[in-house]
């Protein structure tokens, strides 16, 4: 029988893949039969010219794979294999359906909310950052370390929150995750699926349909001037609510002090309520200084924290964390014990010491001066390129303005265009949860200021002009 | 009225931030009331010698946070702000079952199988490929990016395992994720709640428990000489085998290949018949060479297929992949339209310069040549300390060995030597899903050798000698 498998290189390691694919090859299809005996190492060798260490690999390799077995002082035998009852070879080509479009977005101009400026990211300074980390904590980079994070990255960061938010907590508090959706999902996944949600509307649809899918009954509560209603939260029965005082997602307005103290009064009213705040851009903040957080107004133990790095590093860095008022948190560690931390963890020592020596705050006061001119520049040339027809929410906060636009289109309409024009634009009915409907003669769009380079603004409200 | 807090420093931003302190203090306890107007700033300015710039940023403020509001020619007057309903102040104390154990593990050591050794580590060509990433990367970086994960690192791992593990797949059947586990939750989390599930037992109790918390039926099933009881799967009705053919977690046999075959063709047999394949340390395998997937011997797209780069690179880098079948794909993506990328942007650009440019597979042949020899040493260090006490399941493959030790202890009593002696060791207990009997007079410990320094083994031995 002729042990090899196609193929004339005279080459060793060819040799023995010859021999290695033959033997299985024929075991597979049944024409080396179960229990017949193989040639000895050899006696094969001699006959396939090549040196018995060649074979007695091949042997191993299909001993440790199951296809032979041996007998001591009786040599090696054909295994009985169990034969494919589907002989047919399957099609392994991709459904065309499944195939990505590989069509470039390399010349489209984005005013997406989605993105970061990251020409002015230090990288030097953080992987100085990266390689001290390397230098100092071999011992937990070697380890899984602890599933809320590092002790050391979590305690500078509630050093950092505490002076720059008003968070009170303690590391202990902290939860690292690689994204806020994954911690939302988390700390909702371990409460009673009873459980009633308020969320802003217009608001964060990840979110919205995150819970939804969790099986959460999730309402929508429209805002007022102040924000979230909350006759509105109350005649809902919610016992949770998603809110984004410093910068509401995504008309960008700031909840004034009265309505805060509206919304820790409701949680205090009853056991179980519990506020979710995302915190997820009041890192800027022009004109005035950061508004402290809700979380810092909080007498009750009743607010979850959540705040992100993917604004202020780079958007794909994947380190989120949230503050967990004590009783969750000691139901956070009964459920979740078996979990692991997800954020890299040479990440996450890295950005410890890019916040102890201060370069995280430098970064951070560099962009907030950079967002603010790109963001004037952008107001400017909209006021100037859309006159009265242009109503701006001019709320000195975040990377995104809301904007209104006199339009008689429709956002179906606006959406076809911008995809021709290549512009990346959100409108606002991405965003509304509820009710999608229109207000007559106006179209509102989310425009991110964050990635576009100054010098493009004006080809994109040329872009703009002609979508609307 | 004095409008400053407590202090005295003349500094001016201590002025601001005390008129502004004050204000906001006198505001919440009701000292300044509704509608109050406020003295202008100029006033203010003289009556406290400060600048008026100071006076107009603390109003500023303010008004932000909407502690005060304004009318134009008139000026500055109080808000109308709610109560707090409680005034007391919370006790911001953790709770002391909540803090954190600070005892060092310093003085351990580690015959822990969750950890690698990182010494050799080639740190300085991570960093080049970063740089590089850094380099060639700048737009993708500043994006969110595709949900599986860059399209770029996808192909190039598609590429390797083709080659390492004769994965047959396409790019875009790679869903890149934040560990192996996050990625089990996202496929299995969109299957049919009536799904049944067979895992190995002894096997991995972190999925047993995830599988259970998400409502599924999960069935332990023992393992024969060949690995999972393909009948005791039968006649649990399964329609999900989690397998670990490679290298099975925890007792380390090779799957031989007429399970292989049994298992897919009882795929084959119904439809919605999944085997899912966790290839979690097949990069390391001494002796003989790689065994082939059971991936690479389907023929019906019924085996998703798990890897990751944790055993590899840092055990904290968080990059694992799974390989869907096509139907599966579809689902998926229908699905999870709104996921996002847990994994760092970065850390998987890096990886791909990491594979492409040879650094990730000398990286792979240095550290299974080290593994190698510690496996060796750790081997033959064993038998000689315990001699006929011990029983080694010496399969030469992956990071851990299944010992047995004869002694008369029970799981208990070792695990609370083992705590006294300062040394990491996992008994077999752990594992053992769901009969956590144990064999008279033997213990069984799952023994991992990647993160104990050779140096260091003979005292890890007199520890465990010790305690059994």
């Amino acid at each position: 029988m002729d042990y090899l498998a196609l193929g004339d290189s005279n080459e060793v390691n060819f040799k023995y893949q010859q021999i290695y694919d033959g033997i299985k090859e024929k075991v597979l299809k049944g024409k080396l039969k179960a229990r017949e005996k193989l040639p000895s190492k050899r006696q094969l060798a001699d006959e396939l010219k090549v040196s018995v260490n060649t074979i007695a690999n091949a042997y191993e390799q299909l001993l440790a794979e199951g296809y032979i077995y041996t007998i001591e002082r009786k040599g090696y035998f054909i295994e009985n294999i169990t034969k494919f009852s589907d002989q047919e070879e399957g099609i392994n080509k991709l459904p065309a359906d499944l195939k990505e479009d590989d069509a470039s977005e390399e010349d489209w101009l984005s005013l997406s909310h989605m993105s970061a400026d990251i020409s002015l990211f230090p990288f030097k300074e953080w992987m100085k950052c990266e390689n001290k980390a390397v230098d100092k904590q071999k011992k937990e980079l070697s380890e899984l370390g602890h599933p809320q994070g590092p002790y050391l990255t979590r305690n500078t960061i509630s050093r950092m929150i505490a002076l720059t938010r008003g968070v009170v907590c303690e590391p202990e508090q902290i939860v690292i995750g690689a994204g806020t959706q994954l911690l939302i999902q988390q700390i909702m996944g371990i409460q009673n699926k009873k459980s009633i949600i308020a969320i802003e509307d217009p608001g964060y649809f990840r979110f919205y349909r995150l819970l939804n899918k969790m099986g959460f009954s999730v309402n929508p509560i429209q805002l007022d001037d102040k924000g979230i209603d909350i006759k509105e939260v109350e005649s809902s029965h919610a016992n949770f609510i998603f809110v984004t005082p410093s910068h509401q997602f995504p008309t960008g307005k700031i909840m004034p002090i009265t309505r805060r103290i509206e919304l820790l009064n409701w949680a205090a009213e009853a056991d179980n309520r519990y506020i979710i705040e995302d915190d997820y851009d009041s890192e800027f903040k022009y004109e005035t200084n950061n508004i402290p957080s809700l979380q810092s107004l909080d007498r009750n133990h009743s607010v979850i924290y959540t705040g992100t790095f993917s604004k202020t590093l780079l958007p794909g860095t994947r380190i989120s964390y949230m503050v967990l008022p004590p009783d969750l948190l000691r139901e956070y560690r009964k459920h979740h014990s078996d979990l692991m931390q997800f954020s890299n963890s040479l990440g996450l020592y890295t950005l410890h010491y890019f916040i102890e020596n201060g370069g995280y705050s430098r970064h951070i006061k560099r962009m907030n001066h950079h967002y603010e001119m790109k963001r004037r520049v952008l107001i400017e040339q909209l006021r100037t390129k859309f006159n009265h027809q242009v109503c701006i929410q001019d709320i000195p906060a975040g990377l995104h303005l809301l904007v209104q636009f006199k339009s008689n289109k429709t956002y179906d309409e606006v959406e076809a265009c911008a995809k021709e024009e290549r512009l990346e634009i959100y409108t606002l009915r991405r965003f509304m949860l509820k009710n999608q409907n229109q207000a007559n003669e106006w179209i509102e769009l989310v425009i991110g200021f964050a990635n576009i380079h100054e010098s493009e603004i004006p080809e994109a409200l040329d872009k703009l002009y002609r979508i609307i």
